[in-house]
């Protein structure tokens, strides 16, 4: 993978789906390609030329929709008209008065309240009619099977229908996404309407299957498109509701309020998306996350209290623990143990998601066939499933009966299942009799879940349909911890404590603690401890508890990366890994080390054929602007797409249109008067003499006035789709203005055809390549181009560690390498996120993290292993490719 | 005030006292000087330029300890002698291996566990001595009241007397100053051993006087300086101890330890170290605040189970709250009026505390008095107070005899006292009978109670003994909410819910959603949520918590800046206030409104005389560099001591004695031989060829090979004290060296003093005047000189809402604003601090947050109120102040 451009190509891609969609039309439009492209040979013809002009113009239409950029996501200018002006008033008194903030959250609190109970009633309400069709069916085993399977495969199947046809970007837990968009990227269709709808619908229809699937991602993206909307909605009645910085700090709130009013867990989460999702957090935004969370997570409970379901406003899943000897000193080395273990589960967990994924998009006759049907896939994996969680079946020691739910009450119940190791003494009671079998001990169930659940989850959570898997690995960890609680509770029957009073031990609370270490593991999170303080009600355990989150963490963290990562390189969105548990190495490496000495660079005076020639060859999104190529004194960096559209107009139809009609009437002239025929050379005087006036000689970049005068593009805010270049049009090309602009943005083929009505297109080819290679000589007018005037710079000697910090601090993509005003490299997100891999050699020592070796089959393989297939498709990309083809080459899958 | 230099000078004045010190002298020396600048009038002598050429070399001298710096404290390098080679080998075998940050991680946990628990124990000890005292003199009334009023005097002007000589830096609560260290900021006396000492020693004496003083503040402090010295002593070892950015890292988890250790509540520690001394914070560093904090409050809770205080680990006051039915949901408007009460007395004790302080400061004649008897004014606050508390007298309307812990425990006790309103038909047990008059109703004991220790406590935090105020807060906070919880109980003596089941109302909730409330609308923080869970051991009341802490912070910041950013801004140190709730109006000043278009810079090419110049008007910190006056391209900016040291060289004595040298050396030559007396101008040559070679005609900087190879200051970095430019000598100036260096860096008057031995300086003041003049005029050679080749920019057109980000996250002072590369304009925090404070017009309107004026008086008065005295005195600074003499202005004071 070559350059940045990578990255935003893979967006286009795998948004959606992780395993593979198009990878058969790929190979095929390749070998095509090349074909196409050897017969046709070394010959540069017009004909190329202006059709690779065309193909920076698609690309930059496609990359439009998901360019990177300061807004996370672009609304639309309001329709003012249909609101009367009083209206519009009081608004804006209200709007005043109040502060909007304040409105905006706790809207989103209210709605993303019943948003969530809405889904957990219907989710109930599925799964009770399960249990019913079920065990009315008693009679006769078979039916019971059928009705069992029937069910989940249904619903699967039409939530991974449903969501792919209304919004493919709906499925998937929606965390990675919500990490890349704060992170600056703009991931337009990842928050519509349709999407919303679809991930709704989608999610209560998986999640009412049965099948271990958790609601906690996808409602953080849930949340955060019910801010976009709402943000959408409330821009209507005026306010600020466009400015980017706010929508970014809502949307860190929104997902804040998608944990909390998922698990009613406000402190938890506003923790769990803060470490999810950001990597610097503005404290400033606490307050946001933390006012919408408790409002959301508030409504949440009521609810339940309105609908009688409890008394008071209490827990998800109350413990009841004594309070007064929760734990001995003597048990921490039990706790200790279930964190090591549970780190280790971790990291296999998120390795198996990873090898299953990779296992169906490179096995071609599976990803063939599912191709095809695409709803076979889910299809099948739900029948699995479900299968083998069939109660009267292999179900029976698995507690298959047992709604998710249901497992974790009884999980985190504070009785003794297994006293002296013999389960039958103890009375079960209510659901607890599920983990009860008559030939088998409780312990052997319990292994059997856990070892079944595990890898069901990991199968589970490949599926197409929007769904998380925080909640199943929660449930798996608490199973876990459980075992280890049974265990010691049989070893020592009477408690540890040898001061006088019998404290047995309490089970349940081991459960806790490997829910969160587990939870933890997977996520790579610490705020786990806090959801399940939240979701328990009992902070009792907290040390046991923050031990053994901090030590998964300490094993997850060095083994694999995390969940949401995972799904981040899958999916092929840009990222930035974290710098590791003290690598102090980092702090040795020099941005010198690491950088690219060949920078492409446009100067001021260069011409338009240097442009030409540098966007053919170069695959960075922005260019340099230096003074001259003997100063490199950098001034700004310059947009691709801006680049490209001088060049268009430069070269377009509708110049070249002008310039047939200049000569027509030139000529007409010549016929009727003598010496008119430097018309022409005076329209180009004039566009010269309005150009960006440098004064080479002078090293003086004078004050000229249409440069003082131009809206300048603030430091560190890339343009979004909406700040496209308007103002191209200079000096006297007023009236072709329409046809060039539509030519620019349209940028659709036909656009081409378009004809002006008063002359006709009578150059021939021969005749149009000279008059290209005229127009390619002149020197480029960065008049009308927005450049960024103060692009971020580094220098040499900036550690890794800091230049690290500073990417992610302002969400950079790449930083240009200065030395006193001199460019001299460039860095981007590829380098640093080798150099943070460990694929640079400083000082002759290869650099690598600590136990980097595990990881390495897994994540950071291949760098090298490109084919020449993919070499040659690279190469020929940014020339070749048509906009409707979103294909992804095979290799770029492998070398993820 | 003006320009940035005040913050620097104001670290010099008011680092430790909070009530003016120095103001008495400032008066008397402002006054002098003014009078002898009258007498002297404009005659510029030579005398007088050279005069303060050394007060710009002492300006520095003086700087260095608190300039503003990437490092947050300056390490010696570590002598590397007396250890072996194979221990270092063996060392630096297991630190690779293990990971260092874990080693430091954990010793700092154990480290600060002992600290805390040790600290806890020496103040049980004097606590119980002072009751034991009174409890044995109960047969003498007066005896009894010497007893009760001499101990804590005795201990708090120890305590005051202890700190005072041996570090006065050590002296109040220390969360302002790590505030500051952490934005980068250097102060370096904070952070030193003798710190450490006077902290931990003085606040045991203060703590067991009994009086309303916290120890959380202290405590962040006390683990910083633990963590610093830890890094100095693991460097001995070897290992990355010494950089800078992991120190910052490792000072914000030692502040996350400190509050983890004080209340063995690490989630809420590293919560609340985060919101009070960040404005971003790295999730990266996020597990080592927890890991780092949850071993230390593990360790000292083992501490006390292995001193058989407790039986197992369990919180700190441990709660018994009913699980099953917590509260009730008509409870919520009660919660919520806690909050809203909470806080507007949360700005009351901010406000209460800075007028005691300005009070004190503003009346001369206490103050003078008081400056003469330093420790009469903690004697006598003591004396009031302790007076007013002892138990036979007015002590006994407001549980006097009860100590903080105490009155804590029985605050959150599950018991209602109050029944009916009636206190005497609940039978009061242990401690709790201190809340017990027989003539006097519960609830107007606890009324006495949270009146007076309101005042007493704002008045006792600031004393000037090593003290925090969030624990006598909290303590109140708790008083109140059992207040409005016994009322609540004494109005529904059966609880509110109707649904058969009688549940009472539990007052102790309600103490504890006071306290998280009280203490958050003081400090600001939503984080005290967690920490009352923490203390307590009980989640159950997580709603109320939460939504009474947002309403009370709510309602505080909207009224009064947080405690630690109230005396952030008495001690004047260089701040960036918060951006408030939803001030949208943040999103439409742009940086052109606020910027300071008159920019102080220094050219290329510019002379000695033209940095003279600019060093006596300017007062930043910091100047630009443009390539020159026409084209105004900025090439980076250079340190003021830079400037100084440049200009101190070429005017200094070494070089004048280098001349008189070589012009005696002339003199002896053409005595002897004739025409060598071109040797100077030869020199002169010299050292201009190895200028900073810029060739202004073709606006190029050749990268010539002294700029390539020098190492450049990284981006975003400033030099610490340690990187002194050591390398000043040019080229035949070698042997006078050693001189010109102590004249440089020693700074100290006898400096001057020093003699060569070969040569006299037989140089009449007239002569001294021309060969200064000649030197004046030579052009500034630059190669020697560190050049920050880029200095952070901005564009007109950046929001102040992005410029306030941009700022936090980078921790900048200031930034340049540009066009296109050409230097437009310069923003600093004060112009940052100016506009959000809301006295910048835009657009016609006076910006300003809401509810500002209920804040004027307090905070953002004065901008113009500065006097005659004042500007004069702003004006001289620079030029006269003399280094021992560390001295406030009035209006300095005055305009905070």
């Amino acid at each position: 993978m070559a350059g940045d451009g990578s990255d935003q190509r893979a967006l286009q891609y795998e948004q959606t789906l992780m395993y593979g969609r198009y990878t058969q039309e790929l190979g095929v439009f390749a070998k095509e390609e090349a074909a196409r492209l050897r017969e046709s040979g070394q010959r540069r013809s017009i004909s190329e030329r202006s059709r690779n002009l065309d193909l920076l113009e698609y690309d930059k239409g496609r990359c439009a929709k998901c360019r990177r950029s300061g807004y996370p996501y672009v609304l639309e200018p309001p329709p003012q008209d249909f609101i009367s002006v009083c209206t519009v008033r009081c608004q804006k008194f209200l709007i005043s008065r109040v502060g909007e903030d304040w409105i905006f959250l706790i809207l989103l609190g209210l709605v993303m309240a019943l948003v969530s109970w809405v889904v957990d009633f219907c989710i109930a309400i599925c799964l009770q009619a399960q249990k019913w069709m079920y065990g009315g069916l008693d009679s006769n085993v078979f039916l019971q099977y059928l009705a069992w399977v029937t069910y989940p495969v249904v619903l699967i199947t039409f939530s991974a229908g449903f969501t792919q046809i209304l919004a493919p970007q709906a499925v998937g837990s929606g965390i990675p996404e919500m990490k890349t968009i704060l992170r600056g990227v703009v991931l337009k269709e990842y928050l519509t309407f349709k999407t919303f709808v679809a991930k709704v619908i989608g999610l209560t229809c998986a999640l009412g299957s049965g099948m271990p699937l958790g609601k906690e991602g996808p409602f953080v993206h849930i949340a955060s498109l019910c801010a976009a909307l709402l943000s959408k909605f409330m821009s209507l009645f005026g306010g600020i509701y466009e400015n980017e910085s706010r929508n970014i700090e809502m949307l860190a709130a929104a997902c804040a309020v998608g944990v909390g009013c998922c698990f009613a867990a406000p402190i938890g989460g506003v923790l769990f998306s803060i470490e999810v999702t950001s990597t610097f957090f503005a404290v400033r935004n606490y307050w946001r996350g933390f006012f919408a969370a408790t409002f959301s997570a508030f409504i949440f409970r009521v609810l339940a209290v309105w609908n009688r379901d409890e008394e008071t406003i209490t827990a998800l899943f109350k413990t009841r623990f004594r309070l007064d000897f929760p734990f001995d000193l003597q048990e921490l080395p039990a706790f200790a143990v279930i964190g090591i273990a549970s780190g280790f589960g971790g990291a296999l967990f998120v390795y198996l998601n990873r090898l299953i994924v990779q296992f169906i998009r490179n096995q071609k006759a599976i990803n063939r066939f599912l191709m095809k049907k695409r709803l076979l896939y889910p299809a099948l994996i739900t029948l699995l499933v479900s299968t083998l969680t069939f109660p009267p079946g292999f179900g029976q020691f698995m507690a298959g009966k047992l709604t998710q739910k249901e497992s974790l009450v009884t999980l985190l119940d504070n009785r003794t299942w297994a006293k002296q190791g013999i389960a039958e003494e103890f009375d079960f009671m209510g659901h607890s009799q599920a983990w009860q079998h008559p030939q088998v001990n409780v312990f052997v169930t319990l292994v059997i879940f856990i070892v079944m659940k595990f890898w069901m989850s990991a199968l589970a959570t490949t599926i197409p349909v929007p769904c998380g898997a925080f909640m199943p690995v929660f449930v798996i960890g608490a199973a876990f911890g459980r075992l280890v609680g049974e265990s010691m509770a049989a070893w020592f029957p009477d408690g540890i404590n040898t001061d006088g009073t019998i404290y047995p031990i309490v089970p349940g609370g081991y459960a806790v603690v490997g829910a969160a270490a587990l939870s933890g593991a997977v996520t790579h999170t610490v705020s786990t401890a806090v959801i399940v303080f939240e979701l328990t009600g009992q902070i009792s355990h907290i040390l046991p508890v923050m031990i053994a989150v901090i030590l998964a963490n300490a094993v997850a963290q060095s083994l694999q990366p995390s969940l949401y990562d995972s799904i981040i390189r899958i999916k092929k969105l840009p990222y930035l890994p974290e710098l590791g548990w003290g690598h102090h190495e980092k702090y040795n490496i020099r941005v010198e080390d690491i950088m690219v000495r060949d920078v492409r660079y446009i100067t001021l005076s260069c011409c338009y054929r240097d442009l030409h020639n540098v966007l053919l060859t170069g695959q960075l999104k922005t260019l340099a602007l230096v003074e001259s190529a003997a100063s490199m004194i950098l001034l700004g960096s310059i947009e691709r797409a801006q680049l490209q559209a001088l060049l268009s107009l430069q070269l377009g139809r509708s110049r070249r249109m002008e310039f047939i009609r200049e000569r027509a009437a030139a000529e007409k002239k010549r016929q009727s008067v003598v010496s008119s025929s430097d018309n022409e050379d005076n329209l180009h005087r004039a566009s010269q003499e309005v150009r960006f006036q440098i004064s080479t000689e002078e090293s003086t970049i004078s004050p000229t006035r249409p440069v003082a005068l131009k809206p300048l593009k603030p430091a560190l805010k890339r343009p979004s789709a909406v700040e496209r270049p308007i103002d191209i049009p200079i000096g006297s090309q007023n009236h072709s203005n329409s046809s060039s602009l539509k030519n620019l943005f349209c940028a659709s083929p036909d656009a081409e055809l378009m004809e002006d009505d008063d002359v006709e297109d009578d150059m021939t080819l021969r005749e149009i390549a000279d008059w290209e290679e005229m127009q390619l000589d002149e020197q480029v007018n960065f008049n009308n181009c927005k450049i960024d005037p103060a692009p971020f710079q580094l220098v040499e000697r900036t550690s890794l560690h800091k230049t690290h910090t500073i990417f992610s601090l302002l969400g950079l993509d790449h930083a240009y390498v200065t030395s006193i005003g001199r460019l001299i490299g460039v860095v981007s997100l590829k380098e640093l996120r080798k150099a943070i891999e460990g694929s640079v050699t400083v000082k002759g020592v290869k650099v690598r993290p600590p136990l980097a070796s595990f990881r390495e089959s897994g994540t950071s393989s291949s760098e090298n292993e490109a084919t020449e297939l993919h070499k040659l498709w690279d190469r020929q990309k940014s020339i070749t490719s048509l906009p409707g083809e979103r294909t992804p080459s095979e290799s770029d899958e492998k070398s993820q």
